[in-house]
């Protein structure tokens, strides 16, 4: 679907130098204009129902936007095995929605489960049409989702996405058994974010290998991949939460600490705390006992310990296996987009 | 699978009069006997997980018990059909417990919606484990109920238990639409007890002609048998939480009462009374003010408008369409248990 074409966007949106965060994304979506408009078009599509609430709660998810990262490493992964789309073959298109209505089903729990009042810079949807609404049309979207696959009729593609579905929930629900406890191996936290985040990117990009029908080295190369990017955006993500810049990334920093969440700066910071600091943690984490003047302190030691670049230089090596998994393929466009988008997921927090 | 056998325990269970409430379940639970069983290993076998929390929450669920009424209506549909079980021929297990799955995840949620601190009689999970845990873990059985149908392997079933479970939070949305709404038209009251019962009813039986493989007449007589007896079950249900002994039901009368939840027992007395009781209705309804001398005014009220047996009255001739929805059926102990059971549904309100 117009690659030839929007290579020129892609180059454009790309620039010539080293990749940016910013122009990395965009290359990604101007190499894939046509499918993500596809797929948007799809995603307003599946969203309808008789029942008013839930086109109107879409529209509000759709309107607050997002990366939509997941169905772009559906897209890229159907291009990179060399999908030959047409107008009657759009699996790519219909299980980038599907995958995003996974994503986003998800999203509505979590913010119902940790109680957000903001989602991606706007208020979260639990926020304007309460919990209720937020818990039952994401039970929607994760029945339209398989609905979705259904219809695309691969059991292959139905294992891969519900195994992944399966999955998230444990490493959600594992997150919430590690919340408030400081004494959480660092294996249990990459297990958590493992399930919450890596599961999904690497399903999101399989499936592209297998409506490619491509052999399962390739498969598999495209889920280390996802899995690898997965765990670096994750790590990043939780590193931002105590390094943001409330206005760009449209996040609450310190959200993750007044939940009393367990992520590699806070084990980090703790590990190598003394007797006083880790006073401190248990108290502000494990009891939950919070004032005004705990997150900056909060913030203080984690930069005494160098817990942000312990988490980002983790994230780095992620990134770094991301890129190894895609050496089996042979140097392309969309390849190239795809090793950019490993180093754009750690670059975002620099 | 045993049924001569056990034809002698259904006929002792049933006895030899017209069926009672007791004796109906307890008989179709003694000719599917060898069958439940089987289901109920395969429902704690597939709650397994590597995170504690989940198998700790379904333990708790599976204790609390439940009449279990989906999966039967799938293993007694198979039977119907003539479904040839044998040691590899399980397939009717394995739907049946994913039928109780996507029922148990929407149990969870709902309790969660509703805040539930009661569910058959014990605690609810939300209350023992938390509303985080309770979504979380639904999210899990649902996704689990697909991995279920994907090993099951026909796109058929798929999309008949997709749809379903898509319908259900359809029907679950609008609910909370019409909720302290007294201006609902009863129509759409219908399409909320279609949509929260009547569908997944609907399902668990066609998925029983489904495997025994069919002609679409059978599929299609079982889909309208499993609509009208959930019909009739969740009318039964709604004039029971006006009527019930909370002892012997062990749900606590006035659940829907304090919730506002619009149901036809309120919906007939509203539309029967003056204008001193209207405004009653209203604030208690429309406003949630209560105290608590309201509940035994309204059921006073519902008393007077005759609207229990209104309910009832609709609820039977659901029923008497679900008996003759089986008439394309040849007669046989299974088809007569089927129609015992509708039978069961409203009498257990008498």
């Amino acid at each position: 679907m117009g690659a030839a074409d929007s290579m020129t966007d892609a180059d454009q949106a790309r620039g010539h130098g080293a990749p940016s965060p910013a122009n990395v994304l965009a290359a990604l979506n101007a190499y894939l204009k046509a499918d993500m408009e596809a797929c948007n078009r799809e995603i307003v599509a599946r969203m309808h129902s008789p029942v008013p609430l839930i086109p109107q709660l879409g529209a509000h998810l759709v309107a607050a936007g997002g990366k939509r990262i997941r169905p772009l490493l559906t897209l890229a992964a159907a291009h990179l095995c060399g999908y030959e789309a047409g107008p009657d073959r759009q699996r790519h298109i219909a299980l980038a929605a599907c995958v995003e209505f996974i994503h986003t089903a998800t999203l509505l729990h979590d913010d119902v489960v940790d109680e957000s009042v903001m989602r991606r810079g706007l208020a979260s949807a639990n926020a304007v049409f309460g919990n209720k609404a937020s818990v039952l049309v994401g039970d929607f979207l994760f029945a339209r989702s398989f609905q979705l696959m259904t219809a695309d009729g691969s059991l292959k593609v139905m294992a891969i996405l519900s195994a992944a579905s399966a999955t998230i929930a444990e490493g959600e629900v594992l997150q919430m058994a590690t919340q408030n406890d400081l004494s959480t191996p660092i294996e249990t936290y990459l297990e958590v974010i493992h399930g919450k985040t890596a599961a999904l990117f690497a399903a999101a990009c399989r499936v592209g290998a297998v409506v490619a029908d491509r052999p399962e080295a390739e498969e598999l190369a495209l889920d280390a991949y996802g899995t690898n990017l997965g765990m670096a955006f994750q790590l990043v993500d939780d590193a931002l939460d105590y390094a943001a810049d409330q206005q760009v990334l449209g996040k609450t920093v310190g959200d993750d600490f007044r939940e009393g969440k367990i992520t590699l700066p806070v084990l980090a910071a703790y590990r190598a705390a003394d007797g006083e600091e880790r006073a401190f943690w248990q108290r502000v984490i494990e009891t939950g006992e919070q004032t005004d003047d705990d997150l900056p302190h909060a913030l203080a030691l984690i930069e005494k310990a160098d817990a942000i670049r312990v988490t980002l230089d983790r994230a780095a090596r992620y990134a770094d296996a991301a890129v190894k998994a895609l050496e089996i393929f042979p140097d392309s466009e969309i390849r190239r987009l795809l090793i950019d988008t490993a180093a754009y997921t750690v670059n975002r927090a620099n």
